[in-house]
């Protein structure tokens, strides 16, 4: 099916960064521009209304409003510029109204960046009791209260429209691993056919929506949700239902098999995967976005990311040692404070210890995803990812796995 | 018993507040310095090596080496000047010789200003099990691992000399309240043969020993005591065995008959104590240091100290309030957050709530200090005082009560 040009996008490579949309692209706001790539790998800028997003992109994700344990202006400080807030969450509480109410997304939690919403698709699969999904909708239970909802993708996208962030989602069918094919097809043909009911119930041209692409590891299946919601026209396009416990291989394969069926002037993004070897890997096939909240939960459980590896803040061999987690990062707790000290402050259960070591695991996020899109412009991208690769993994405590969409 | 002049400690009313105590008094560092007088309340300035203190001053409490939630940063913006930490956490844990280790405490913890630790006598008074007394020391057990110590004043001023402190106290012998008078006459003879004993073991010029006085609500128990320890002839003293459970008329009580034996020039520390209400009664009777963790534990559990009263930050009252939690407030939480939002955060349990209101109550407390020094150096402290408990009591939720010391 062949939908007509939507009424509020027009995504053009030739805007440029500086661009004000509100005076030539009074109806949207969006641009998504490559101006540089290396192999599969492409540097970009996504402009919203709300502010530029240099790609690839690390976003850093507020479930619940706040993204855990930093403020708006340490976001700003690691170098954030963009971040994910979930629609589901806010919906069950404080509620979208209230939201509202208290000013939208950005004034309430006072970030002036650009803000992407989950559309709660996953979320209600990984989170909500008693779920039952029909060609509808889905009716479940709250994961806080266990009070009883129904939501559609009408229902979603007015969520989200409410709520007010830059960038939105369609609302998905995302099976959990492993899916048999039959159930896959079911939840490739419900994601179309919901994707469609998104976008026409989709009012606000200030929003930008994205579609979802699911089908798991199954190639047809997943080529066909590609072909029809390509032929949609979505200003974005997400690839979802991975990192759901799929081996490394699965995920490479569909990335590689997904990416270039995609049109080349649309940003890219890949939902929930975010250990660093992950952005590599995305970005060589040519991915543009990444979300996770790994690195900060990570950070209050004391695991921090550190150019050598891992490490584990509690560790005893930390006791007495007056460095900084890791002697190459700029952050401001490798700046300030000795790992001795954030041990004792993870021993002592202080908060203070959850909030350095979640601004280090950003900064070192955002420091990376900087360094592949420099990499990138100076043609350098495999050279960089091997050096990068080869120090990390030297002295990485575990093996790396992918924890999973927020 | 009139001891000599301590070695190291000159506290001159004529020294001024940029003096450079390197060069004039290179033994101490220290000064303490009354500008004006109102009343009963005394503005001053307590100089020591790591910066000025104006006092009245209220002291934020870094209990195990950190004030809960907040950075050293968010300490001087709401207006901190000296914090303090206990030397019986950070004795425990990560304990002194680490600290040391580490670089000592302002190192340690990226805090460059003032710093006062607490000796340690109260704090196993009020949390180690199976506490054994007697005239060498207290043999107790951790309340963190149930490990076996025994502590003496020579040890106590051993480990605040370790951790580097600007000011110390003595180690003290604090009964809890009730105490027979009995009791009370031991705890006093026990604290003042171990003043003598501190001031002996005290060998850090660059570190002010402060004496604590003891006694209770018995009259002339406590002016043996205070009596006893001005002939001692100590650089500050602090007013100990208040806020642990008795009324409010036995602490003014006590207050008036204690600061009148103290000598004009020292500074006067109130240990403990500190609800807005406190802080007046304190500095009209002549107090100039104050502390208490109650602002910032409190502000863990959403009560929030407000111009017109405490607020509990969860009340229902406040789901779609858009308005800061003071409209009269300069924080850095009232200038850019909600009710609403905070209310939020609390129900969810961010972290970012904490955070939140404890900036604010530390605000609160400090520009409450700051506004009654002014109102000293204008002549008009009780009318601030009137106009202020008007205010403030008029809409409060609930009777203020003292939380005891930290």
């Amino acid at each position: 099916m062949k939908l007509a040009q939507p009424r509020s996008f027009r995504l053009d490579r030739q805007l440029s960064l500086g661009y004000d949309y509100r005076m030539a692209e009074p109806e949207s706001g969006f641009s998504f521009e490559i101006s540089a790539t290396c192999g599969g790998g492409r540097a970009g800028v996504l402009s919203t209304p709300h502010g530029a997003v240099r790609t690839p992109a690390f976003i850093p994700v507020g479930t619940q409003g706040t993204v855990k344990a930093v403020t708006p202006e340490e976001l700003r400080d690691v170098g954030t510029e963009i971040i994910l807030v979930n629609a589901y969450h806010l919906y069950l509480r404080p509620g979208h109204e209230v939201v509202r109410r208290l000013g939208g997304l950005h004034k309430m939690m006072n970030w002036e960046g650009p803000i992407l919403t989950d559309s709660g698709g996953f979320q209600i699969h990984s989170l909500s009791a008693l779920r039952k999904i029909n060609d509808g909708g889905v009716e479940f239970r709250s994961h806080i209260d266990g009070s009883l909802h129904f939501l559609t993708p009408e229902k979603s996208i007015g969520i989200q429209e409410t709520l007010g962030a830059d960038v939105i989602m369609c609302f998905d069918d995302c099976p959990s691993y492993p899916a048999s094919e039959e159930r896959m097809a079911e939840g490739v043909e419900r994601t179309l056919a919901w994707a469609g009911r998104c976008r026409r119930a989709h009012g606000t041209p200030h929003q930008a929506l994205f579609g979802i692409i699911q089908g798991g590891e199954y190639r047809s299946l997943r080529e066909r949700c590609v072909s029809a919601l390509v032929d949609m026209d979505f200003p974005g396009y997400a690839i979802g239902g991975l990192s759901l416990g799929e081996s490394k291989e699965i995920t490479h394969e569909v990335l590689e098999e997904t990416t270039p069926l995609l049109p080349e002037n649309k940003p890219r993004y890949l939902m929930g995967m975010g250990v660093p070897e992950d952005f590599l890997d995305g970005v060589t096939r040519g991915v543009d976005l990444f979300d996770c909240v790994f690195p900060t939960r990570a950070a209050r459980n004391a695991m921090l990311f550190t150019s050598r590896g891992r490490i584990h803040a509690k560790k005893a061999d930390f006791t007495e040692s007056d460095q900084p987690p890791d002697p190459e990062c700029d952050c401001y707790t490798c700046r300030n404070y000795s790992s001795g000290y954030l041990r004792h402050l993870f021993i002592a259960k202080e908060i203070l210890a959850s909030r350095l070591a979640t601004i280090h695991n950003l900064r070192f996020f955002l420091r990376l995803v900087e360094q592949i899109r420099e990499s990138i412009v100076e043609g350098k991208l495999e050279s960089f990812r091997g050096s990068f690769l080869e120090k990390y993994r030297g002295e990485s405590y575990d093996q790396e796995t992918s924890p999973g969409r927020a």
